[in-house]
């Protein structure tokens, strides 16, 4: 019934590099000399540093990290941050400020605002067609602790095609479903962060980069493993971090830089990206994309068809055809094809294939 | 140079049962018929909901859970828990009482005296010989929050004979390391916490079982994922949880189940510890274990040489006969082979043995 290979286009949890997975899978059950594998491992052991270190500094390769940014690994997700960001960044700060361009920008304001009054940065616009916030300088109050930005709508489809000025308010950012998509100047952020399941390894592992003179303003009543400036004290190891999950995303960071690096993976993402939007603006109508041209996530496609009706059954003969979680995000409904590092360029094309040819069946 | 099989006996991350290790590798990159394995599928699918439905419905058989009480599944380790107790318990209440066991209930009281006004609840005897507080009623201030324990001490060696008498406070139990090694008297206790690197599976992920009827405090500012009662709304679901560990969890609970259950585990538990402490008071003092016995935990076998120069010739020869990961906590020094779940029994015959050969070439 399925044709091989067949493709997981599941926004998050997502597919995983073929050669991560084999690799991961032959040492799961392969005891080193210490009696352990790298699932049973104490974490205050040599062998996990080196994990550990290796990590964090295959990570700051392929970013061409700041000497002046740290790499925390934590446990959680990137709403666990939505409270970690206040409660580590707002200090003696009254105001911090978010920019509204989805539904996860609207989830970390939430958050943010049990912490701090908030401030609307910009918004962004739509609803037809969708776009990023307006650039060029923001407004923000004087002594604003921060100021948060979503990189890349996971929900909406939507990315910015570039950053804010937010002139000497740090700039945080969940970069959660564009994190290693692209070369990224890490020096215009205060901190970012991105939890794994889409681009680094397994669920329930964040990784956080910060500019270290911000790791001075924690809360007092910040959770022990929350501080951020603890965890860059103990390298991650305030308690036991999540081990395993931290030696896939080191295996994930060695599968990016064997491939080229980060320009390789922009090259690659993009071409995947291009091969979906022409799928849609060419089939005069029959898909459509609701965010506009320039503003368009390289991600997650976000697309529907001009009949609804026909949601069900598109779904039903792509998975038919091994194409699988393509359905929209709950909140907003329609279709979504999520083209992480780890989708092959083949999957999309036959993602495009299957479109036009079901365009043709049912046009 | 090292005999076969070899054997961890690091207290966590730690041994996994052989038999899920080997199906955790099968599965690994065995992808469904939607295209995603275990480690790559969303949250939201049905099959991930079935893995944590099956997850969380063979954990309360195994604890004959009573019907009022939810189990969840949050990200994070214990220490986590040390602060997201308080934070969902404490309502209107000033105080909070802590026993002091040793190494981790003090660092509980510790996060915790950050948010409550914290009353020692009871403490250790010790130094020589050290054994858990008094049991008994326990005198606790009127409108005291909760009474928080840590039944086993990972650290120092020193488990509970039996439970306090806390009247109507709730009991709170940091169970990590004695989590499912024996049945468990649910109903004793109001809240009950473990993080999984002991004897649930990959660390990152920690268990709640809390009573429903303590579900209803949460302080104002409770991150959102670190709400009991709002992931207790979500089936654990508040953000995505750490998919993976909950699957290999799933898979211990069964194999747990299939070994005959809790009262299985205990008796094998007995044997092993019996077989240390044997060696270790058989010894004519060349072995030291400092905890009284009745107080001896039969997870974290603590003991030391009296002749503590012998202790890196110890552990050396212990390595080279496959005997790993037996150096007590910083903490405390000396020597602490952990004998979870996983350990065969095998396991703690090959080591009685190599104690007893080692006291007889250095005695």
């Amino acid at each position: 019934m399925s044709p091989s290979p067949a493709f997981n286009f599941a926004a998050g949890p997502a597919r995983l590099p073929d050669a991560v997975l084999e690799r991961a899978r032959d040492e799961l059950f392969a005891r080193g000399p210490d009696a352990a594998s790298a699932l049973e491992r104490p974490f205050t052991d040599d062998a996990f540093r080196a994990t550990l270190a290796h990590a964090r500094e295959r990570l700051a390769e392929l970013l061409a990290l700041p000497p002046n940014y740290r790499i925390l690994f934590l446990a959680g997700g990137a709403l666990h941050q939505f409270s970690l960001v206040p409660m580590n960044l707002l200090g003696d700060a009254r105001h911090a400020a978010y920019a509204d361009s989805g539904y996860w920008s609207r989830r970390a304001m939430a958050e943010g605002a049990r912490y701090a009054d908030v401030v609307l940065a910009a918004r962004h616009a739509g609803p037809v067609p969708l776009a990023a916030p307006a650039l060029g300088r923001w407004a923000l109050p004087a002594g604003c602790a921060y100021c948060h930005i979503t990189p890349n709508e996971t929900v909406d489809g939507i990315a910015y095609p570039g950053l804010p000025d937010t002139g000497d308010v740090p700039l945080v950012a969940d970069c959660t479903s564009c994190f290693l998509t692209g070369p990224v100047e890490v020096s215009r952020f205060g901190v970012l962060y991105a939890s794994a399941q889409k681009n680094i390894g397994p669920a329930g592992l964040t990784v956080v980069i910060i500019r270290e003179d911000l790791l001075g303003r924690p809360a007092p009543r910040v959770p022990a493993p929350h501080c951020y400036r603890l965890q860059a004290e103990h390298d991650s190891c305030v308690n036991t971090p999540p081990t395993w999950a931290i030696h896939v995303a080191g295996l994930v960071f060695d599968w990016i830089a064997d491939a080229g690096g980060l320009a390789a993976m922009a090259a690659a993402n993009r071409r995947k990206a291009e091969r979906l939007y022409a799928a849609i603006d060419g089939s005069e109508g029959f898909y459509v994309a609701p965010v506009a041209t320039g503003h368009r996530s390289g991600s997650n496609v976000r697309f529907h068809l001009a009949d609804d009706r026909l949601t069900d059954l598109f779904l039903a003969e792509a998975e038919a055809h091994g194409l699988t979680h393509l359905r929209g995000h709950r909140q907003v409904g329609g279709l979504r094809a999520s083209l992480y590092n780890a989708m092959p360029e083949a999957g999309a094309a036959a993602l495009a294939d299957f479109m036009a040819g079901f365009a043709r069946r049912h046009g």
